[in-house]
C-alpha cells in the first residue's frame, strides 16, 4: 500500500541462505488487515497499481489464516483483469490452525520448544517439591486452538511424567474438576505440572484472563497462568510458580525441529514451482502419507477453501477428562518435533542474519489514501 | 534430619554419567533452613548423629549462599568433636552471587539461555514493530543481584541491537528516566527490548512488583514485567509484550554453556580431591587466570569467608546511565556462555535421566523433634 518494496538482489547468497537458521520475518511483517473487496476495492486496486509499476507478476504471501484470506482476496481481484497476477499463499503459523495442510511451518519448532521447556522445568520442580514449590504452570500461545498446549503433552514419556494437566481452549474451564485433577496429581506424584493455553475460557465463553488487572488498576496484558496459580494457592495451599514464554516460544530457532525447517523450506520452494507451472490462487499444503516412518509430500490447496477456516484440535485428540491428549494426538504430533537443526554459534550465541533490506525507489507519484 | 538417605550404589554408571546432561537436583533439594548454632544446636547434633549411624565421614553440600552457610555451620559444630566430619561446600547457583569464586556453576547456562532467548525474541519484535507490538520485556531471575539481567546484554553485538534497556536491582528505578530511555530507543530503532530483573526496586527500597494483585484481589506471585508493560503502554502508547521464563531459565539444559558444564564437573571433582587431601570447611572456587584466551583453575576458599556474603554487580560493570553493561562486564561474562553442550535426543526431545533414588534403611529408632 505504501510502495515499500525491498530489493533482495542486493543481498549476498550467504545472507539469504542464513535465513534458513534465523528467526523472525526477515522483511518485516504487516499486521494491516485489508477490508472486504466489496467495501474497500480501492485498497486492492492500489496493490495492483504498485505491482504493475514495478513489473511484479508474482505475489507470494506467507502467514496464517488472515494472510491466506488476504492472498485469496488479491487473487480474486487480480483474476478479473486481462493480465492476472499469480497469487500464492504460503502456510506459516505457530498456531497450526490452517485448514487443508497437515501442519503449518513454525508449529513443529514451537511444539519442540514447549515440550522441551516443560520437561526441563518439571525436573526442577520435582527436585524442590518436597519442601518448596510443588505446582508449576506453563502458559503457552493459542487463543482459539490448543495445538501448542497439546504439544506440551509430548514431554510425558511414562505414567506420572509431567505435564499432569493440560488446559485447552477447546475445553470449557471447570474450576472444581480442575482443582480435583491438580489435587490428584499432588497426592500421587508430590507435584503437579500444568500447561495452559492463553485462550482458556470459562463457561461464559470469555477468556479466563479477561478480568485481570494490575496494581495500577490497568487491565493486565495477558496472563492466565498467574490467575490459575492464585486459584491453586488459595484453594489447595500449594506454592506455585508459573512461566509465560510469550514470543520466546515462536522465535526459539536455537531448538527448532529439523522436520519443521524442512517443511518451511519445502512449502516455499513448492510455491515457486507451482507459480512457474502456471498455478494461482493456491497454497502449497503438507500432506501426510505415513506416521511411522514419517512420510509427507506437498500438494496444492485452493485458497478459497483455506481462507476463513480455523482448524481446532479434533475431539479424538483430547482425552476423555479433557485434561490430556490421546494416542491419536501423539501419533500426529510426534514426527513434527523430530530432528535437531541447531543454528551456527558465534561467541556462545546463535549467529543470526539481518538483511540490509534496501528499498526499491518508488515509482508512483501519489501516496495511497482511502476516502471512506 | 529425617534420616532420608539415598544409596547411590544401586544406580548404574550410565545413569550417573547422564546426570552431566540432566537438569534439576537428582537427589531432590532441601529448602529447610537450619537455625543458628547457638539457639538450635540440637539440629546440628541430630545431623551428626545420623552421619555417625551410617558411617558417613564426608559431607558435600552444594548450593548458593544459604547452602554454604549451612555447610559452614555443620563444619563448626563437627570440628569440636574428636572425629570431625569433613565438610565441603560446592558452589551452584544461577544467581552467581557467591563470594570468592569467579562465578558459580549454573550461572553460565542461565546467562546463555537468557541472552539467546532475548536475541531471538528481538528478531521477532523488530519484524512486527512497524504495525504492531514495538516493546518487549524479558523478566529474568535475580532478586538482589543483577547478574542474569546483565548477561542479557551479551545479546547485543552492534549499536542498536537489543537489549536497549536493562533494569538491574543494583540501580534504583526512576520512572521518568526509564520512560525517556525507552522513548529514545523507540525513536531511534522503531522498537525497544528491555531485560528486567525480578528484583527491580523503587526509591523506597521496595520491590516494584510488591503491590501487584490479580483479578481475585490476591497478591500477585511475581511479575515486574506486566507492571512495566502497563506503565509503558499507558505513558508512551506503545503495544507491549512480555515474557517471564521463570524456572525455564535455570533448567534449560538443552542450551547449556559447555564452559559452565566443565565448571560444574570440576568443582565437584575438586571437592572430592580436597576431601581426600584432608581439607575441610572449604569450598572449591573457580579462579580466573585470563579473559582471552579464557583460562581458569580451582582453588579452595574458606567457608567462613564465603558464608553470609552476597556478591552484587560491581559498579564498574554498570554503564553510566544505569541501563546497560560496560566493556568490563562483557569481558567477564563472555567466556561463561562459550561452547555448546547439547544433551542427547530421543523422539525429538532431550533424553534426561531420573535416578531410582533407593532409600537406605533407617538405623535410628527416634525421629527428630526439636523442643524450642
Amino acid at each position: 500500500m505504501t510502495e515499500d518494496l525491498i530489493d533482495t538482489n542486493t543481498e549476498s547468497d550467504a545472507a539469504i541462505s542464513a535465513l534458513k537458521h534465523t528467526p523472525g520475518a526477515a522483511f518485516g511483517s504487516c499486521r494491516y488487515k485489508l477490508g472486504s473487496i466489496h467495501e474497500h476495492r480501492v485498497q486492492y486496486e492500489r496493490l495492483i497499481e504498485v505491482f504493475r509499476a514495478h513489473d511484479i507478476g508474482y505475489f507470494f504471501y506467507n502467514g496464517g489464516n488472515d494472510s491466506q484470506d488476504t492472498a485469496h482476496k488479491v487473487s480474486q481481484v487480480s483474476a478479473e483483469r486481462p493480465d492476472p497476477i499469480v497469487c500464492i499463499g504460503i502456510p506459516k503459523t505457530v498456531d497450526n490452525d490452517l485448514a487443508l495442510t497437515d501442519c503449518s511451518p513454525g508449529f513443529g519448532s514451537a511444539a519442540k520448544y514447549v515440550a522441551t521447556s516443560l520437561r526441563e522445568a518439571a525436573f526442577d520442580l520435582a527436585a524442590m517439591s518436597r519442601t518448596s514449590t510443588n505446582v508449576f504452570i506453563l502458559e503457552v500461545m493459542g487463543r482459539h486452538a490448543g495445538w501448542i498446549a497439546a504439544a506440551c503433552g509430548l514431554a510425558a514419556e511414562h505414567e506420572g511424567d509431567a505435564p499432569h494437566v493440560l488446559l485447552l481452549p477447546e475445553v470449557v474451564f471447570d474450576e472444581g474438576r480442575f482443582l480435583a485433577k491438580v489435587n490428584e496429581a499432588l497426592e500421587r506424584y508430590g507435584h503437579c505440572v500444568i500447561a495452559a493455553s492463553e485462550g482458556v475460557k470459562g463457561s461464559d465463553g470469555e477468556f479466563l484472563s479477561a478480568g485481570a488487572s494490575d496494581a495500577f488498576g490497568h487491565a493486565q496484558l495477558g496472563g492466565v497462568a498467574p490467575l490459575i496459580a492464585n486459584l491453586i494457592s488459595s484453594k489447595l495451599g500449594s506454592k506455585c510458580h508459573w512461566a509465560i514464554p510469550d514470543y520466546l516460544q515462536r522465535s526459539a530457532r536455537h531448538i527448532a525441529s529439523a522436520t519443521d525447517v524442512e517443511h518451511a523450506y519445502a512449502v516455499g520452494r513448492a510455491a515457486v514451482e507451482f507459480a512457474i507451472a502456471g498455478k494461482s490462487a493456491i497454497m502449497p499444503a503438507i500432506r501426510r502419507l505415513s506416521d511411522v516412518p514419517y512420510r509427507w509430500d506437498i500438494v496444492d490447496a485452493p485458497l478459497s477453501a483455506v481462507a476463513n477456516q480455523e482448524k481446532l484440535l479434533p475431539p479424538d485428540f483430547i482425552s476423555a477428562d479433557g485434561f490430556g491428549i490421546t494416542e491419536a494426538a501423539r501419533r500426529y504430533l510426534a514426527p513434527l518435533i523430530e530432528g535437531e537443526a541447531y543454528p551456527p554459534s558465534k561467541d556462545g550465541l546463535p549467529d543470526y542474519v539481518k538483511l540490509q533490506n534496501v528499498m526499491t525507489p518508488r515509482k508512483l507519484t501519489t501516496a495511497f489514501t482511502e476516502t471512506v
